[in-house]
């Protein structure tokens, strides 16, 4: 997610960014709009909420590009921690001359860029864990009874929430009861990849909705085979998330049921959807947890909060640990 | 709670409320404010966000005051169902030939006064529920472990409600856990009773902070003695309240605890505290409740929402059957 704004004599003479991957990069097409609009970049500042790149990847490197067009002023939100560019971007500008400043609303940049920066750092998904609970924290009651906790609202904003991630992954339990089919359904959003965590082969031959269309990925210990689906014998919660970054999966959501706790220690931010409910008694969805003294308790940082009417939305990110 | 303004010529002359129980009432410390400031209130307009009384209380009627000054127009939130007033107040300014309008956001002055309102037309207190809960829903780890759940500013936030209700209800295992005082510790709130509902005994003979100071009231099964508290051998929670309510306590807060879900039916608000933290299992606060289908859920309605960094704040009222 990067933007450029060229700017001119106190006026804004270009905007671009990047829209898409693989496409022009943001630098660009700031540029470009700028001259498709009569104006030249020289001499003007380039504001950009990325370092420009240095190197050839699916297009040109922007810091020829912007040496090339004469602007004398770069603001650089942040580094690009890039293996293939960190730093060597800016060094370029600066060696044509260019006045480059970096770090300016650095913390808005990096939340912006949360999903890229950990992936392009790590290999490893941004792992994210939606539920949806009673006020009382319950995601079902006894007898699994669950649609819905929260209201119209809320689960339209479920759909929003899909546009960011990826992967959508869930547990066995969720095919067999729900039969979901793990699909953005609002406009101008992509094709999931769909992830399934089935120890023991259960949705193996099922004729489920999510096998119907798209990519699917069954991670179990079952010698089962499954159709319209990739299989692999793995369970382990971290070795999952490695594997779906060699996949090139940067970004994956975990919606609800009992595998939310298994990936909890690996979970970058939570998604809570709270209902107008009480339910006393039902399924938890943290159990793998033994908090037994409140000062071992599982901590958060608040990021958002958003109401919905009958519902109400808590965005949060676990605390680092010590 | 009630407030009153008097306008005369586009111009507020004076302005007044009821600041204690047996205190002047608004109407009048409106009037003095307006003449100890050298206006007349003849021909001005007062507006006023309870129907001001006809009848002899502790103060002498209202309306009277209202018709002696020669106030030519009354403007009245709503009437007073006190079965004293009820109306008459009104009646009796018409009568007079002022003119009156009544039910001017309305809604507001309910809310203002949902405690008087409550407690005049039922003679049952107010009912209100306080819970500190993890973002999972439990009031404590499974060994007892709470302290705390919710922050500092969720805390004081705590000190402040107890402002509002006259008594504060606990169940024995509170007491015996955390020995609280049960008081109000901010500037200008009154002492509360405090009222402890302990089945079995629990309490009796103990060294408890909460009988060292002010009025205590013990509801319990048990043939044991107390110490500085008036004892009622009663714990049906609907008998409770309504012995509380002839005993003059217009309003309780019940805090924490096991108790909370037995008197969840009679609950006329929640005021839930969610800390950032996750316990995986522990103590729920519903537990009574017995629902299996999430249609049959308790449920509620939202009133507020607020955020103290570390924890939030929902404030929410049961909806209505059916």
């Amino acid at each position: 997610m990067v933007g450029a704004v060229i700017v001119k004599d106190g006026k804004i003479i270009g905007k671009g960014y990047h829209q898409y991957f693989g496409g022009k990069h943001a630098e660009i097409n700031a540029i470009e709009d700028a001259k498709s609009k009569g104006y030249s970049p020289e001499g003007a500042t380039m504001y950009v909420t990325l370092e420009p790149c240095s190197h050839w990847g699916k297009q040109p490197p922007c810091a020829d590009r912007i040496i090339e067009e004469g602007i004398s002023r770069v603001v650089v939100a942040m580094k690009d921690p890039n293996p293939m560019v960190n730093g060597k971007g800016i060094e370029k500008l600066e060696k044509a001359g260019i006045d480059v400043k970096v770090g300016v609303l650095e913390e808005d940049a990096r939340k912006l860029n949360e999903v890229f920066l950990k992936y392009i750092t790590t290999k490893i998904p941004f792992v994210a864990i939606k539920l949806a609970l009673t006020l009382d924290g319950f995601i079902a009651t006894r007898s699994f009874s669950s649609k819905w906790i929260t209201g119209e609202k809320a689960r339209r904003k479920v759909q929003e929430l899909r546009r960011k991630y990826m992967g959508i992954m869930v547990g066995a339990n969720t095919i067999l009861k729900d039969d979901p089919r793990l699909t953005c359904r609002i406009e101008g959003c992509s094709e999931k990849v769909k992830v399934i965590l089935d120890r023991h082969g259960l949705t193996a031959n099922g004729n489920f909705r999510v096998f119907k269309k798209g990519k699917v990925i069954v991670f179990t210990e079952s010698e089962k085979e499954w159709r319209n689906a990739e299989v692999i014998r793995e369970t382990n919660p971290e070795k999952i998330l490695k594997i779906l970054g060699e996949k090139g999966i940067d970004s994956i959501l975990i919606e609800g049921g009992k595998i939310a706790c298994q990936f909890l220690p690996f979970a970058d931010k939570l998604h809570l959807f709270y209902g107008n409910k009480l339910f006393g008694k039902g399924i938890s969805p943290f159990e793998c947890l033994k908090v037994n003294d409140v000062n071992d308790a599982f901590k958060l940082e608040f990021l958002k909060f958003e109401s919905f009417g009958d519902s109400f939305y808590v965005e949060a990110m676990p605390c680092s640990q010590g």
